[in-house]
């Protein structure tokens, strides 16, 4: 009898031990060639049973800021144990490392260390961090290929740690905890106005979000019917205001009209209901893109 | 023996029961930001081994008739229990019901009443429909975030409906049996003439796709080699009209040629060989294109 | 015992012996409608456990060259035993063959011979190829249909190969060992220069790729730091020609400034660091693409 549940438990093991983990891939490949689908086929022949998905392929190229914003946006609605693989990687052969970060939620980021880092590892935690040897973990003969780093050494690395193949000690050498990252304004009260920063779009509808949560809300003590000024500056440059209600819900305003709301990550938002803000008044986003607020009407 | 039987049955049994059911979702999102892989994330937290599949996320923003042609255009080529999470959804937040359809088919629909169910509960018959009951049917710890039901509600519910974890009852209180629909011409014939609708368009070729199938061409006595009158309406403003031949396939005709064919759907449309029909003539689709169809001349 | 390890053996049989096997899409439908979603159905019908992958659903409509190019681009990294199922059809209805090829890799190709193979059949070796008896590997129910071979043959074939329901002798009767091929300039040496094709572009960035490899640059004794005259004609017409260096990654020149590389399948590449070198020149891509090679100056 126990010969049996241990038998069975050998056949279940795999199962239970590892498919929980996916490997989430995100580049700026785009998909209209065959590279997202050559690193694909590496991780299945990894482990054919491992899930695979995408969180974009669609970053705008060399944009880092961006690859950063996205793992921050997703990464916590996957479960502890993920292994997201994210090449954007203007730098490829020059000397930034490639790297797995373990953070604190437990969570794993395999990509190079070139600022894509940053919100992820201000977020959900530093646990520890190790360079890939390259030695070690890349895929059998790949070693004369120079520059598809993504495929030969990102995807496999991230395939073998999601399956279970390798343990995260099994990478590389420990690194010293910090990684390589991009500044920008932080959300934070400062006399009467909350500053903060315009991380992205949301690109489909054209809404603006900012990195302004609950607390700097609070702390401001603004509140669902209040009006406030928005103010938005690319550096030092000034580039729109003006005022708004701050509603639960886009259709609390007619069509066409603006708006400020919560998004799905909890931070302030502004918008035209049914309308693209951004393409109507040219806002962009990035790490150099700010924003001011200020409330200037009491909801009754 | 039956003992191991029983224990092989159990270790079987999630596999045999569940792992047959998919979660397909569709939105109008687009892939550029990471909203669909949050949704993925949450879908996977629910069951690792739930297989999750793409319709699309290129329904263009806000356009529910679209929504509803995908959903009835793909749906009868999946299994029976699969569950479909749709969220195109204009009026998040306004009054508008979250349910669950289960059609007479035996698929499942995931999505904010608003019309999206129109053509799948007229083609699949409604079955039963309920409303979700978001008190026990949300991602834990959502309660705060008003503006993302597709991952919060929709994703959550239909990865659990489809995993198994909640049965088609424990999704909320039934509604009485219909659906919000979009109004749209059915395909009918009146007198030498077959009416019909302009649902979609073949976007990637161009070519128009109508609502009038085999039995509306029967009754018309139309026959591939026969010529056929296409007029083409926007409401009540004439847009198009042309003769051409009704055949089998597109190398029937040479390229730059006009033709009526059969569609995938078995449904009559009209294209020009190797060009956008759609693009060179200005037709576009929707609850609102009609087309009428005579038979001008008889096949030899 | 031997019992218990029998029965373990009948319940993970169909895991070890199949669930290796991908299918991996191709189509020149994009991601906007359903056909996609109906083709992944149709597989899911087939086999719930089935692994389906997308290659590129982005081909350039009735791009049968660039379909046979992203075949060849990536299968090599997928494991043996991977099904591709590649429609690019122009041809639909006339007397282009549906066939599955085997190549002596051991991937399966389930395309329309109409030139979609001429790689892949001339780079990982053909080793048989059959015609796809319709009569009995077609979606059940779909006779009537005379336009969506993608679907209802096709992916239909393809998923019941993966998934171990036929063996590839089910598939239909067996042709002679060729396939349908288009003419392109193969990389060879002729006096001091090196001949060849340019595929394909690197899309997302706009970089040059050629078929000129390890093979021909040694020939012709040409090594990184070298200084390479490069010549670009479309069939006979003459389109861009300049000096560049030949540099072993991107960041070896500054942003703006040419360079020569090897890519990610190792062969020459011409790209412009940061910024699209294709679009700044007009250099386009296909089988009437040629490139010619010089060394001017000898790495010091």
């Amino acid at each position: 009898m126990k010969r049996i549940l241990f038998l069975l438990m050998v056949c279940l093991l795999p199962a239970i031990a590892f498919a929980q983990r996916a490997l989430v891939l995100q580049t700026d490949f785009g998909l209209k060639d065959g590279a997202v689908a050559a690193m694909k086929g590496v991780a299945f022949g990894v482990s054919p049973a491992l899930p695979v998905f995408d969180l974009t392929h669609e970053i705008p190229p060399y944009n880092i800021w961006e690859a950063a914003y996205r793992l921050y946006q997703t990464a916590a609605y996957w479960p502890a144990g993920t292994v997201f693989v994210s090449v954007i990687d203007p730098g490829v052969g020059s000397s930034r490392k490639s790297v797995v970060l373990k953070t604190k939620s437990g969570h794993y980021f395999v990509t190079p260390d070139n600022g894509t880092l940053t919100l992820v590892a201000e977020h959900l935690g530093l646990d520890a961090i190790r360079e890939i040897d390259e030695s070690r973990n890349r895929l059998p003969g790949s070693g004369q290929s120079y520059t598809f780093h993504g495929r030969d050494v990102y995807a496999y690395t991230g395939a073998r740690l999601a399956a279970g193949k390798i343990p995260f000690d099994s990478v590389g050498p420990r690194l010293p905890d910090s990684v390589v990252t991009i500044p920008y304004q932080k959300a934070q009260v400062s006399g009467n106005k909350i500053l903060g920063n315009i991380p992205i779009l949301d690109v489909q509808y054209g809404n603006v979000w900012t990195n302004i949560g609950e607390k700097e809300l609070n702390l401001l003590d603004v509140h669902y019917g209040d009006i406030l000024k928005i103010s938005i500056y690319k550096g030092t440059s000034f580039r729109y205001q003006a005022t708004m209600p701050f509603v639960t819900t886009f259709s609390a305003v007619s069509p066409g009209n603006l708006l400020a709301y919560t998004n799905s990550l909890l931070q302030l938002s502004i918008a035209v209901n049914e309308d693209s803000f951004a393409y109507k008044y040219q806002i962009g986003s990035g790490a150099d893109w700010r924003i001011e607020v200020e409330k200037v009407k009491k909801a009754r």
